[in-house]
């Protein structure tokens, strides 16, 4: 599949009215840190808390009539849930989630505060997608994929196109990744509208299939994650790994205290909440230190939702 | 004293190179939980993290030549003592710091980050009063005021200075009241730049001595303060007493759960991070709603300087 300059164009221009143009900061204190001038495109500050709004959105404004007549559906125990459900709820169709019974029960009151349905079932991939399969049957509702799906990839790439239209000769751009979608996203963002810029993404060691899946040269699924970066469990998607195989440059994977001591960088600098997943970007970037002296990065926080009851601090 | 527009506008000009202009930030949410428009000024994202940069680099900046050979004082352990000494590195001069013995080690460190040198002392007015004496003869040094000195109060003033243009139909500015520099120079402000504001101040119960000033209309001392907002701790001062007075239309208290909700409120929903005494204002808008009902109102977040490792949730 081709994504060109146009589709990405289209994309943006089709959810803006509906997203926040987030905006961008940086510290001084921080680029003291690093030895480079970083740039945080503040997708924290997005509405519901995460980027995943944009590629939720960009999915739900496509829907025939007669597809929104029947509504959305997806599983997901994260931000996708909870993003769907409310581009669901701003276009005034029904969404339905399929949630594992054990899914923290802050996740399950977000997404019923946004209008979601929540289906529960056991927690295991063939439980979620039978009871998926079912909802699909039972509603009609179209199934949209959290990450593993072209118009959700597009959207999250607008992230990055904000980041590039704001600054226009950044070295880096980093992005996290969990299932992918944004880091093909903000790829072929780079690729269409900042070609020298390069993209890395940062990744925690405890579910490292991204870095895994490129050394091999083929998708290897996550087995059993362990990472306190809760939006980074997944697999990378047939969809996602070709895009971040040809456009991607490498992956830099980070240990637990590295990503938690960025947080609290981030935390106690910018004096903003981000959550764990996003500060495995500024993790990246201070663990290779030598390679990004004196650059020029664009570092993508993803999201700010995080349960204030239970912090690594 | 009066205090005129000229006065204020020459204080802006004054620190305007050396400070954020901060961003002023809504949340519908909390639009919609409050019932009123509110309109979040960002000093939380000043340097070193609070407002008190302002009134700091005020006063320093108007030393002779030869009071900055000899350097500034000040007895603090709040963010006044972490200003100063940003403000005296700034301008390449010395800052002493009296501090109690007793004071968290996370605001001596802060301190000494910023070249500020701490002298410490008991854990009383009486001690606190005799070693700054005794820093001052030695060295010479100007002492500054925390809050009760007209150029900090210029200084604290300029935050609602620029809110007020940003937003020019406030009906009402929010403020916390601690040591009543910040609610003062609020109060000129809005005097000068927008007369038809009416200013209000936000005070925990367990630190009211601003609230019972007013009351007995007489300055009453705060003796034994129990509060989380621990910016607001001290008692009104001679200089700030009369201002407030004058100028400020009401103070209501709140209790410590209604600021710690509103604090949690403010992290959760617009994921930035703000101190207890920040919320105190927020809370005061949310305990006398129907005063507020669909008012526009100006709330000055004073900071963000907590310690992550004993957070009230």
């Amino acid at each position: 599949m081709h994504i060109s300059k146009e589709n990405l164009l289209e994309t943006h221009n089709r959810i803006k009215p509906y997203i926040h143009r987030t905006p961008i900061l940086s510290s001084n204190l921080i680029n003291e840190i690093a030895g480079a001038q970083l740039y945080f495109k503040c997708e924290n500050f997005q509405k519901m808390g995460a980027f995943k709004m944009r590629g939720a959105l960009n999915a739900v404004l496509q829907l025939s009539d007669e597809q929104k007549k029947c509504g959305v559906a997806t599983h997901s125990s994260g931000n996708f849930a909870q993003a769907l459900a409310l581009a669901a709820k701003m276009q005034n169709i029904k969404a339905y989630i399929v949630m594992p019974e054990n899914a923290p029960e802050v996740k399950k009151k977000a997404v019923k505060g946004y209008g979601g349905k929540i289906i529960e079932c056991e927690a295991n991939l063939e439980a979620r997608e039978t009871t998926l399969n079912k909802v699909v049957e039972e509603t009609g509702a179209t199934f949209l994929h959290p990450y593993n799906d072209y118009q959700v990839i597009q959207g999250q790439g607008t992230a990055a196109m904000e980041l590039i239209e704001d600054y226009a000769d950044l070295d880096f751009i980093i992005a996290p990744v969990g299932g992918g979608g944004l880091l093909a996203g903000t790829a072929l963002a780079a690729r269409h509208f900042s070609p020298k810029t390069k993209v890395i993404a940062g990744e925690p060691l405890g579910a490292d299939d991204a870095w895994q899946s490129l050394e091999k040269g083929e998708l290897i699924p996550q087995t059993n994650p362990k990472t306190i970066a809760d939006g980074l469990l997944t697999s990378l998607g047939d969809k996602t790994f070709p895009l971040i195989q040809e456009l991607v440059e490498k992956i830099i994977r980070v240990e637990e205290d590295e990503i938690v001591s960025a947080m609290r960088l981030i935390w106690e600098r910018m004096k903003i909440i981000v959550e764990p997943s996003s500060a495995v970007a500024l993790a990246a970037v201070l663990k290779e230190k030598d390679k990004f002296k004196g650059k020029k990065i664009g570092i993508i926080l993803s999201g700010g939702n995080v349960d204030l009851g239970n912090l690594p601090f």
